[in-house]
């Protein structure tokens, strides 16, 4: 089953595109959110700029919580585990980072990720999209998978006169600039924000508090 | 008795199997809980994607805790130890993933675990068993020890056709794809699940802390 | 896009100048202010000279709080991840400190960064700009991706006379002394300092919580 | 004095046999108890594979406090150092696993172990004793050193057979299958079991918490 | 700028002397007293030698806080920064330890540097300066760079016969046996000392906090 | 001076004896006692093997804390700090030991240590002073120093027949076999013990505590 797409939509589980000497391959990212305290946890033999590109993810996400619908404070209550299987092949570079926003936007939201849908860009921490190497590869690996839509980054556009037609026939490539293009595509269903205002959730908190902590309020 | 079935249905205790440049081999696996604060330890000069293995296993195994009995919170109060003896051997790779999930959840559950049984397969984050390699190795090992029952990946399933037969007829060899799968045959009971909604628990706990912590219930 | 100047003034984002073996290159830097407790996160492949010069650069921006409008307690309060793409390129060296702090002060202050500037130049705790290398390669970088001025170090000014003349024509190039100099052309206006002086605060703070700790403050 | 045995029966201190390049050797084994958190520190040039052994050797004896006499919330109030001198000289592997068991235990009560006696063993997170190599030139250097007793894993009981006469005659041989044997043996006296229901207890302290945090108990 | 004197008294800048294979140099050492919790952080791409010999300043200064006006509960809520420029070159050696002491104290008295004055010197724990190596060419570097003013060791002021006439002309070089007389030397004022009583202070504290905490201080 | 006896009698400084490869030389210790959390910090370029020997000796010290007139309980108010000057010379080994824990208890207690001594041997957690190498190097060092009583190891008193006669006449060499012998012979005066009950201690405390917590405790 490895290597191909997924047979259902999943929540955290997200189809990226791998490159190596050997040619290009499906990359199956799973995150879970847990009881915890605003750690990120990552596992599966990942390099250290996949890592960054992990820890870059996150930081993107947790600037957007409001407009995905979740209250900042609500971050620190959860751990959240990227894991890439499988564990005895090394894995690196930033080319999943929109992938692991993806990911983590899912578990997040608790909004599955579409089953036919592969991606492979680098992200910023504004969530911009940057280009990849290996496209030609990443798409025959697609196609080879069962993957039905790929995203792409923009800047890649130009890099689809080199791909065999067979595959741009076989594939629904969508170029993609931002991460917002990305989650609109890749979530069955976008994400309701909330509204956030830091300064009055501070001052509220710190209102209650102090009630609570008021010692003396005994009715005699 | 290293490299042999255990004599007993023990907590904690389950049966891997190794595979090595020398051949197979029973890999004994031993968890304990113990008063503690959520952590995992691990021993047995066990490599990184073993180490990695076992916290992928144990964050599956914390994301479905209600459904083996087990209310999150309660994970907090508690480390859990893994130890992979002999410790003068290293031991490397994913393929002892689903025995760690049984491990783990048999001590979390305090359900003992088969005495006769073996297993091998990675584990993905959503308890989905991933094939491994060195099957025939492993099975010879299995035979050896006076293994009755072994559980392997459902995708290693098509690998049996090289196994000989008389190693096929002396085991039964169960194709397992999810870690449900594994946990009814490997434990001597199923779990009971908890009923678990975190909304609910929170409100709750923190309607009573506010209770307890309200002064001036003075009754005069 | 990567390698051209900015599309907008943005909060946070910052064109700095490489200079590696190949030649000259923009560095975009991307700093994040998140909730969080005071730490400095990095990501991107940095080496540990830049590592450190985004250290130093954090120090002299938390020792100048005040002058940007920033209350020192509020600096706990937040955590900033300081990320440059790409991830699979490695980046190192002290060049980078001045548009390290630009792009600190400006998420603390959630003040726009001028889109066509670019900027080079080691920083010292106390806010000096020191000399660079590479002065030549870098200039040529900034007029080859569209920037119109360049702050660089006082000392490197002497090197200008080796700088071809379409390169001094293209761009316009303004030697920097201090910080302060930097900040007034990089930031789309200019931070309004805060008053702040530390003994008062604290004294005010323990007036309140030894107040609200007060037990017994009872109307009868 | 090193190399020899013991003097008097103290607190915390057990002769391990260690086995080299050039020959067995007795291995002094120290422990204290201190005021503390429950962490363990280790010295003495000790590798992995050894500092591993007495993590093991740590978690089964809290696993076994209730029945050695200790409650298990008095562990969270103490250090342990274990220190293997001669500083200069590392050591390592497996095999000091019951030695470690039993200087654990005898800090933990407080019970002295018999001076005459040495040990070698691997042991296992449920207290299971591991075979052993260099068992011949381990019993040479206890005959050398003046031990009366030695305790060896029962799995090496059939390595008996190469051992000179001499030795067998000149030494007490006790196979042992589990650490229980071995601290019957080796202390002084066994150390009394204390009653502990966790569930009990935890009960028992939430009541008294919430009692003496109720506040307002007032007698008017 | 780099290799010259400092052109005014500045707080927690101070003049070292560094000793190449290339020749002697200026080293500028910057220290920021900044809001926190008591750490030391260090940056500048120093060696382990040299951040032993902050660590070592830093404990120095510590132990005689009151002599230098700092009452020692008030070191817990600082922490101080250490930066050598350029943070491209690496730095090692012991030999800047009065530098660092004197930028320490600079930095925690808010007493500015003399502008015109290097020194070198290794400092102990009890303040006692050590001899250094190179002395001649740091003293080269001193003239060279416009100092007018030169601490250096008595252990090494036997050394002095072999400085060239012009340099013992140029630069007033004063040999010193103990920080105090560096600080005597360097700091444009003397700090006045602050009475310390650990035992009275704790007591006051605790008299205070009990009296805050007594409930019940109502008056009816 | 260094490589010389003392001058005075001082708190904390003690003279060890190293042994390199270019003969014995005087080794200066140094401690310091600060307000602090129990922590130990440790420089001067010192390899591994001399880093445990100090936890070894501070653990031992922190063992018989009350025997030298500490309740243990101050020891988690103070860190203590030794370091090894010069910073430039690594190191190394465990003789150092006995002279460490005479440094830490000096700091401890704040009773000097006699200037005209010198002292070498491994220490174990029990306070047993095991044998060094290096002795006549070390003792020829004593003596250059200007070294009036030199501590060895009681299991190195048999390797004095390989010592010059003139170094046996110009100092008195005194062998030791525990601490309790080196800190009567090194400290100025005996330390006075201190009464310490552990568990009578804790009930007071206890009891005190639930005490000042009790709420209600008003007087109408
Ligand atoms: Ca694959
Ligand atoms: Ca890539
Ligand atoms: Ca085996
Ligand atoms: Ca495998
Ligand atoms: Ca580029
Ligand atoms: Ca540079
Ligand atoms: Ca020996
Ligand atoms: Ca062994
Ligand atoms: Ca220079
Ligand atoms: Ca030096
Ligand atoms: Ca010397
Ligand atoms: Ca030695």
């Amino acid at each position: 089953r490895y290597g191909l797409a997924e047979k259902e939509d999943q929540i955290g589980v997200v189809t990226g595109l791998a490159w190596t000497s050997v040619g290009g391959d499906l990359l199956s990212i799973e995150a879970l959110r847990l009881p915890g305290k605003g750690r990120m946890k990552t596992t599966g033999t990942l390099g250290d700029v996949m890592k960054e590109s992990i820890d870059a993810a996150n930081s993107f996400v947790r600037s957007i919580a409001p407009s995905i619908g979740v209250k900042p404070p609500k971050l620190e209550k959860w751990d959240i585990h990227v894991h890439v299987p499988e564990g005895a092949t090394p894995k690196d570079g930033p080319s999943a980072g929109i992938a692991m926003v993806t990911s983590i936007v899912s578990v997040l939201t608790q909004i599955p990720v579409r089953k036919n849908i592969a991606m492979t860009g680098e992200v910023t921490l504004r969530g911009h999209v940057l280009p990849i190497g290996g496209l030609k590869e990443k798409l025959l690996a697609a196609l080879r998978g069962g993957i039905k839509t790929v995203l792409i980054p923009e800047e890649n556009e130009k890099d689809l006169t080199e791909i065999p037609d067979n595959v741009k026939q076989g594939l629904e490539i969508i170029p993609v600039a931002h991460v917002r293009d990305v989650l609109s595509r890749a979530l069955v269903r976008t994400p309701e924000p909330v509204e956030w205002d830091e300064a009055a959730e501070e001052a509220a908190a710190a209102a209650l508090k102090s009630e609570s902590e008021k010692p003396g309020r005994v009715a005699h």
